[in-house]
């Protein structure tokens, strides 16, 4: 059995000395001027073309600040078979630049669908000729259609030391409308799948050396008591904390979704980072040069992170 | 504007007298023997070439008996980006065979990926070179988080005559765990998750001119009661229903999703129809030829859901 993926993450987090992962979400519209496509609409492949100079830049700028990538594949279906050929090409290439792989893939759908996408997003290759470096480490998945759902991925996270990072608690306030049902009663949606998550992520067999399962949680920073409330609910369970800077989770938010070991948690930044050449912060200091303002900004969202961390450690 | 695709839908049931829709869920291992790619694990490309082929034969055998195809994507992301490739293939095939196309992808997430997701699966390509023919006339989705997650699909959806199908009330049993929550409460997550749907799609831009909306729901047919009390909840939303012979809906369970003009729904069978020649009651007559199976499957299948509609006529 390979080793386990939430061990590799610590040890890949403390190499870098933060928990922090850049989320690469490449929109057409707002690449760099210099490498966005001709033509409106542009040919398939020009826009292709775009996104990998830009995901590579990304990478090549950010491998040294962080331990992980996570790579949104809407952002590549959105160029279709192409776009998915470039989203396992983009994993492979994080992969030789010393990065782990989460792929934002949020899927979930019933037990025989579920293994086809277990197949296609997390397992190695079943056809000879595919690199399983293609491959992510681990994904996102939606856990909505319950365990049948979720049970194919976490046998191949168990059997191949990866990882599933399972929807709890969304960012987005217009998910409230169902992750707060129902309204009138204490216990919440949100509150019942935390539940149901953690007891996913139990057996034995999802545990690794430092203590936490196979199966983590993704689990927007809100209010810090209601997060404490979660890590509580949930203690094996390693989140995955979407929305710091663009979507506004604030350090102290970020802080609650951390164990007093200064485990437990790994902060995304996707926009702040990537789209830092349009952030007046960084281009004017360096001007034109979009590639130099992504790394400064990495390198100021890894040393928040790492921060945060050291608070709970305190 | 495009014409309404429900009012598209109802046009080509009545043209073939049924409202059933064939699932294309291709599995490498249960392919026919004759077309099963060499190789243990096979290449990539002839895994590819023999789900070309065998789609293709569910298509041409399909064709003349049902108004619809539902292309499980799951099934195709298994063989990476050329299994992508040949699924948007198999729309444009099943487009030019003059079947409408549902594209079954499940996606949910917030609202800047929903956006990037509707531009992959559901709009008119914004590149030059791709050909609207390949994209589905309609798809379903996760609706859990929330209307921002729906919005941009329903946006595409007046916008182009297109349709999507939330999921309310999915057929796996182990859904129920969160489907059924609270347990103790009458009202139940699915019902609230269909109140939701209904008031997604009600503004005036969604209704075609038969009364349906193009916000659509995904509904199980379970035990008849809840399923009636379904129809009245949503009484402008198309059901399509799935798991309809492998998974167990019967006609009368079936029958409760429809309205009693006979309209208001569509029924989806995959397996039993797909490997059909795995069925001795095919196999008994047609031997070898496994596209007979397959054809004859699919006929007895559309008029059993042509009876199903008749029934609610009477």
């Amino acid at each position: 059995m390979s080793e386990h993926f939430i061990d590799r993450l610590i040890d890949a987090g403390r190499a870098r000395g933060t928990f922090a992962v850049v989320g690469l979400d490449p929109v057409l519209s707002r690449l760099p001027a210099a490498i966005r496509p001709a033509g409106d609409p542009p040919q398939l492949a020009d826009a292709v073309n775009a996104v990998r100079a830009f995901g590579r830049a990304v990478i090549d700028r950010c491998a040294a600040h962080v331990p992980a990538v996570k790579i949104n594949i809407a952002f590549f279906e959105a160029l279709y078979a192409a776009g998915v050929d470039l989203y396992h090409e983009m994993a492979e290439y994080a992969h030789r630049a010393g990065l782990l792989v989460i792929g934002d893939i949020k899927r979930g759908d019933i037990g025989s669908t579920a293994r086809l996408y277990g197949q296609a997003h997390l397992a190695a290759p079943a056809v000879d000729d595919v690199s399983a470096a293609r491959i992510p480490d681990a994904v996102t998945l939606a856990g909505y259609l319950g365990e049948n759902a979720v049970t194919p991925f976490i046998d191949i996270a168990t059997r191949e030391g990866k990882g599933v990072f399972v929807l709890v608690r969304p960012s987005d306030p217009g998910a409230d409308q169902v992750h707060e049902f129902p309204n009138e009663a204490p216990g919440k949606f949100y509150q019942h799948m935390a539940d149901l998550v953690a007891r996913w992520g139990s057996a034995a067999a999802c545990i690794g050396s430092a203590g936490y399962s196979c199966v983590g949680a993704v689990i927007a920073a809100k209010d810090i008591e209601s997060t404490r409330a979660l890590r509580a609910r949930m203690p094996k369970a390693w989140f995955l904390v979407p929305g710091y800077g663009a979507q506004g989770g604030t350090a102290e938010r970020c802080a609650a979704c951390f164990n007093p070991d200064g485990l437990g948690a790994i902060v995304n930044a996707s926009r702040s980072v990537i789209y830092a050449f349009d952030n007046d912060r960084y281009s004017a200091e360096h001007g034109d040069d979009w590639q130099a303002c992504i790394e400064a900004s990495c390198r100021d969202f890894a040393a928040d992170i790492a921060r945060i961390r050291d608070m709970k450690r305190e």
